[in-house]
């Protein structure tokens, strides 16, 4: 990403200048190895990142380098010096941003982040400011590439999780260590971003529920298609009685919705207020040219704030305010149970769920002799009763396996 | 939507505020008729639109009234008091921009418009300033959700264009008068914007090609879908190597194609370029209330930079380069003729094809006794080479009818 971004500072200088009016000079690049070759000058080069930082002769300072340190550091050094700084870093966003945001206020610079969610689709502009007057409701979407290949390979090739991620490994989709990507901390970190920015509120990334799609059977992924479903891992935002809840899990999703058709490594985003209706945004969500799209529009906007000498970008403000207790929040869940195939199983199961206050909306049988495989869809209802029927289901002694549980998210009503 | 603005302004005060950390005060409103009963206090209202803008207690001027004039020099009014100005007036915008963007610079104000396209849909921030450093190539697009409500009606209810259009008159998406929707002046004025801010070169709104809905028929609607095509009204905005080519005109689009789904009154843009691949932005592209959104968006800025004292949008740039002329334009048609049904028929209409440098892509004959319907698709060729065809297929004798002709836009290869 920092390569692509390096070469269209130096090869597409003409392009952005005519088109954006701004002259972007490269002053300056750390890099991690020396020695490796690079298509570009290597009088630019450095490897100590201080010196990008610290130097009078950079107006506008890219932090593209990923992780919380050096990152962190460097950043708020960027921003002390008075600099302006274009980052792509969400994970250290979501780990320390009202620190960041605060003091980029203090010094009156910009600290500007398109690139940090979805990579090259406008998200963080539309929120902050197109959207700066709608009380979103809920944001809602597929914002990691790399899990979204792997259960697309799964879904249309029947492939095992393993060997779906071997293959997204290979092509270059998903990283030697993928555990930010399947683990779901990656897309957690986006989630509270786009929460930040949605509600006001900042939510750290370790307040963001997340599950990722390790666990993920491919059965499931069939069973799912039966009952008019596609399983996604989805990040969701949403207002609720109990305050702004966020969370990233697998969830099933209606078919005919259009985040079931997200194939590959491509990014949706839905935004949805009173006012404005349901918004959609996609485009590829990774990759080094995109991302490095959204850089260069930053840093455009940053050179403008650098000229203008006042700040362009709007300010990111963050209440304090709770996050919703996740065990709250109302979901629809999907259970697929294998039980003993015999008359008065469905009725105890079904007293199970009216015990604790879960209405069922379809319920799936489908026998093989001694086991069958039940597929049941919840109502909505708080994560905590979801929770206490499956504890109550597993001791039940006609409930061989409760096999797998997962969130249903549907389009609002 | 100046009712669903004031609306907002008055009852969404504090969520406003706090989101944005705006305050927004509605001072004064200009309305047409003073008797009319409206929902805000009447003291905020006056029938002399001068006394708005030339208010010293009116830091922000919004204009949504439509139309060239007294619009235009409205807006040039409270520019020249230095008042940055929120615009939803694309037909103003098509016709003066350049005029209104320069006079905005030279008093150091913002002319801000993201309601002027696609209502709801962020998409002037996304152009102008997420996607500033990227050499777009095309921008494709839904842009007016009357005709696209027609057309759906069209195809779905196998409705003929008057009766579809009398229901979208009766239901308010179809105005009394919709010539401005059904003959794509509207979707000319929202393409030449795109295509200014996607290229840099302002392109008048009477620049650009222009077709309507209104002789579309209702059985190439149901030809398109057994051929795999959708029939929608698109705005396409190109780069080309005769220069930027800006058309808007009924096109035949593959069903699989994403813009193929968009239903009703919503509206679809996307947006290409080499380092950002494909993105696509959908949502309801009129109506009062996500319009609202969109102005208040602006407001907020525009707030910002009355705060701030300093222009926080960035300056719209256009260059004065050519427009390619249309002629020249390469395209692909659909065409359906009515033929005499005979050997060799087929042989003279591909030579005449053939002899204006015209290939067929697709060809489509069904037989009625004498007469044949033939449906032809074709590839990509200049304008000219297609009108000269279709020159020459009428003065075939074997053909009765070129009964019409549809361009047929295909996503890129």
């Amino acid at each position: 990403m920092g390569g692509s971004l390096a070469r269209r500072l130096l090869s597409d200088h003409r392009v952005i200048a005519e088109k954006s009016g701004i002259e972007l000079e490269l002053v300056k690049v750390a890099v991690r190895d020396l020695s490796k070759p690079r298509p570009f000058p290597s009088e630019l080069l450095t490897d100590r990142p201080e010196d990008v930082v610290r130097d009078p002769d950079v107006a506008l300072v890219v932090e593209v380098m990923g992780g919380l340190e050096p990152a962190g550091e460097l950043v708020l050094t960027a921003l002390n010096e008075r600099k302006p700084v274009v980052t792509a870093n969400k994970e250290l966003l979501a780990a320390r941003g009202p620190e960041l945001f605060t003091r980029a206020a203090e010094k009156g610079v910009s600290l500007l982040f398109e690139a940090a969610v979805g990579g090259g689709i406008p998200l963080i502009r539309p929120l902050s400011e197109s959207l700066a007057g709608e009380p979103i409701t809920r944001v809602l979407g597929i914002v990691n590439g790399t899990t979204n290949f792997i259960l697309t390979a799964m879904a249309e090739e029947g492939r095992p999780y393993r060997e779906a991620l071997a293959e997204a490994q290979r092509l270059g989709y998903a990283e030697a260590d993928p555990s930010a990507d399947v683990g779901g901390g990656d897309a957690a970190a986006k989630a509270a971003i786009l929460a930040g920015l949605a509600f006001g509120v900042w939510v750290g990334g370790d307040r963001v529920y997340r599950e990722g799609i390790e666990s993920v059977d491919v059965a499931d992924l069939a069973f799912a298609r039966r009952l008019g479903y596609a399983l996604k891992l989805l990040a969701v935002a949403e207002r609720t009685p109990h305050g702004p809840a966020v969370r990233v899990h697998p969830a099933m999703i209606p078919i005919e919705h259009p985040l079931a058709g997200v194939r590959g490594a491509n990014n949706a985003v839905f935004v949805e207020g009173p006012g404005v209706g349901e918004l959609l945004f996609m485009g590829p969500g990774a990759g080094g040219e995109p991302t490095a799209t959204a850089v260069l529009g930053d840093l455009i906007d940053a050179a403008r704030e650098y000229l203008a000498g006042a700040q362009v970008a709007p300010r990111i403000r963050f209440g304090d305010g709770g996050v919703a207790d996740f065990a709250r929040v109302e979901t629809k869940w999907y259970l697929r149970l294998e039980v003993v195939d015999a008359p008065g199983v469905l009725a105890q199961i079904a007293a199970v769920f009216g015990e604790h206050r879960v209405s069922l909306m379809s319920v799936w049988q489908e026998g093989r002799g001694e086991t069958a495989t039940l597929l049941l869809v919840t109502h909505d209802a708080p994560e905590e009763h979801h929770r206490r029927a499956v504890e109550a289901l597993r001791s039940l002694e006609v409930v061989k396996q409760v096999a797998a549980t997962y969130r249903v998210v549907a389009p609002e009503p």
